[in-house]
């Protein structure tokens, strides 16, 4: 992605070991760096100011090693999401982490961010998928875990530090990844409700159903999938609107014919059992494309409105239906929102907003952020589910994080990052 | 568990605000604490010397909420694994985290110590079954982090330091964890090998003919086989002995008939290609007992010899078959060493020995540690999968992990716990 910047200098490190040396000598003159991989982020955690160095892992991209019994892949921070996938289709395995970014997003920065996606119900989200790392230190110091085993109860697993801290407290340079057995049958349905309790009975049921083998449970709801199928987008809507919500959901399994046979099954009887209202199943690999490019490719959705604000929410997957009821209704009662549409992983509790306005004045935004926010400390949900706190939301940290656990953060960024040289002004007000 | 042990006092609080005011004064006087919970611990972290308080959270035992919907349950650190179980039975849910000590360790502990067991093939280890904790830092603040959420990337995930770091870096207190659907169908199998290689492509074909619905694949040496269905115990060899290898392998399904068959259809498979040599599938639940008995129960193995070594070592799943040949022929070329007899969770990576001696003499005791330990350093395995450190394997901690990482784990111990008031002595030498 294309993005400018004004930058002190930009270096392009070929290895770890010239990573190791540009901190070193960033740390001794306290000058402040900030990581660059394939800039996809969504929260600003890649946004320089002038008296940074940009550090790009772009040269870094080689796929190092692929281990077939042990179903490992070994890689650079620059490598792209997507020739991950493409090295290691031959071999009948998967890398499991999908997300629309995919042909841009690097693993380095994946690792930074924990990125999830479309699949985290079945496989996780990056964490779950990161057997060993290599990380520079601010120090230069360079921590080399770059283990291919799934169980390492030797000492705190320090892997978990790094993962998921924005480039504030080490560079991630290598990492090697776990991989999985590639499925052999895909069925995708699409099915409407007009209750939200209803759809949670439904997760159940599919997930017993379905045992080990539903992979994905997206919840779009009714405006959002009018939206995303109006005459502003090129895909049409598999089930006819009038509904209060649409599942789209997923299972990857072994056996093409019993699998289908299945999900067939299953949603005939919740048919019959009145339990779901409509549904319709992909019949080919074209309505497997259409149902989840309907999902993928929210683009659509920023077309309605002049200005919008996108939210990437995290609660108890129970409470979802009258929380963002309540949200929705506070959201648009504000003067100058003109739509809410709202999406999400909803297996995984996480929920996706659009929200769309005439002006792009800071009080507007301001409200429209309490609003969504604000329901979410009572009940223990996250400001951010996936993309991360970045700039964007580093005033609402305190929404989902208490004092004593912003207090100990700090106090960590603070031991591993004495003259806050790491991706300074991020995450922490 | 009744273990014998002298300290300066046990104390036994009965709420997080009881933990934090003794922490507290303990912290104020550089007053060294070790936690207690069911102490079925393997690797001596809750030994206790004569100047050390114990603090026990047996009080602790209350099942605070169990959520359907989010398919959540929060405990506090003193209740008993088997209660999990137990407590959502009825619900149509398991906690899928299942090991021997089941009816003695507690939540507390098996935070603690990132405990694993028969199914993290599928379900994955303590770590990630973990949704929300709350834990107790050395100078008694409380960090409350109990989410239901599956998915929170609001700055960095601190749970994940607590995890696994044996009391050292803070008490845990409660915890949220996730729960799954109960399955319908459970089918296990032995079946037998004479080449490593072929058991690891059986658990990849195994694993792909099974998609997501593989729970567990456990791999027993030809001697342990023999040594666990002998005379000794009261269990008798499912498959008959003259192999080398004998996996035990469970599916958790859906559909009873349907995983029955596929099951018996991929074993037939595979024996009429040759990659397998004898397979047995349980044809009634008492058989699934008799199977699991002898893989689970491995205290026949203790009755071989006078003194045993036992270890719990991670290597990648490809290099198991070579490695521990050569761990065997080394060890079994030690005078004094009687027998190795050898088992584990082989799809995880995961081998445990017992290795059985005519004496306890010292020098014999760390030529049989060299023995097993040293092959790991090169291949980037691990000198503990899932017991931890604790005091037992402390002087081998630099096989697993790199100076740096050592003096980095130092470093936050440090910065947490500053008056080393919490589990000293412990991890590091």
């Amino acid at each position: 992605m294309d993005v400018p910047f004004s930058a002190k200098a930009v270096v392009l490190p070929r290895s770890t070991q010239d990573v190791s040396n540009i901190l070193k000598i960033c740390h001794d003159h306290s000058q402040p760096v900030v990581m660059h991989g394939g800039l996809t982020g969504l929260a600003g955690g890649t946004e320089v100011s002038a008296n940074e160095i940009v550090i790009s892992l772009e040269k870094m991209k080689a796929i190092e090693d692929i281990d077939e019994k042990s179903r490992t892949i070994t890689v650079e921070a620059g490598v792209i999401l997507e020739e991950v996938h493409e090295a290691v289709l031959s071999k009948g395995l998967i890398f499991p982490l999908n997300f629309g970014a995919k042909g841009s997003a690097q693993i380095g920065g994946i690792v930074s961010t924990n990125a999830g996606g479309l699949r985290v119900f079945r496989y996780g989200m990056m964490r779950n998928l990161v057997l060993g790392l290599e990380v520079v230190l601010a120090d230069g110091t360079i921590i080399n875990s770059l283990k291919k085993i799934i169980k390492d109860n030797s000492a705190y697993d320090l892997k978990h530090m790094f993962i998921g801290s924005e480039g504030t407290l080490g560079v991630v340079t290598k990492a090697v990844l776990r991989l999985m057995e590639a499925p052999r049958s895909r069925n995708s349905a699409f099915v409407a409700f007009n209750e939200y309790e209803k759809v949670v009975s439904f997760l159940k049921y599919m997930d017993k159903g379905l045992a080990g083998t539903l992979s994905g449970f997206e919840l779009i709801w009714d405006k959002a999938y009018e939206g995303l199928s109006s005459s502003k987008s090129s895909v049409k809507p598999p089930l006819p609107y009038g509904h209060q919500y649409y599942v789209l959901l997923e299972s990857l399994g072994s056996h093409p014919e019993a699998d289908r046979l299945a999900m067939e099954q299953l949603l005939s009887d919740a048919l019959e059992m009145g339990n779901i209202l409509d549904a319709v199943l992909a019949q080919s690999e074209s309505d497997h494309r259409w149902f989840w490019t309907l999902r993928e490719d929210v683009q659509p959705l920023l077309h309605y409105s002049a200005y919008e604000q996108l939210f990437d929410i995290s609660l108890p997957t129970g409470l979802i239906g009258k929380i963002l009821d309540t949200i929705e209704k506070e959201v648009t009662e504000i003067s100058g929102v003109e739509h809410c549409f709202i999406f999400g992983h909803i297996a995984d509790g996480n929920v996706h907003l659009v929200i769309g306005k005439n002006s792009d004045d800071q009080i507007l935004t301001k409200m429209v952020n309490e609003a969504v926010y604000q329901p979410l400390k009572a009940i223990g949900g996250s400001v951010s589910a996936e993309h991360g706190i970045g700039v964007h939301k580093k005033q609402y940290l305190s929404y989902s994080r208490s004092l004593e656990e912003i207090e100990l953060m700090k106090t960590l960024k603070k031991t591993l990052d004495p003259n806050n040289i790491l991706n300074p002004g991020k995450i922490f007000i």
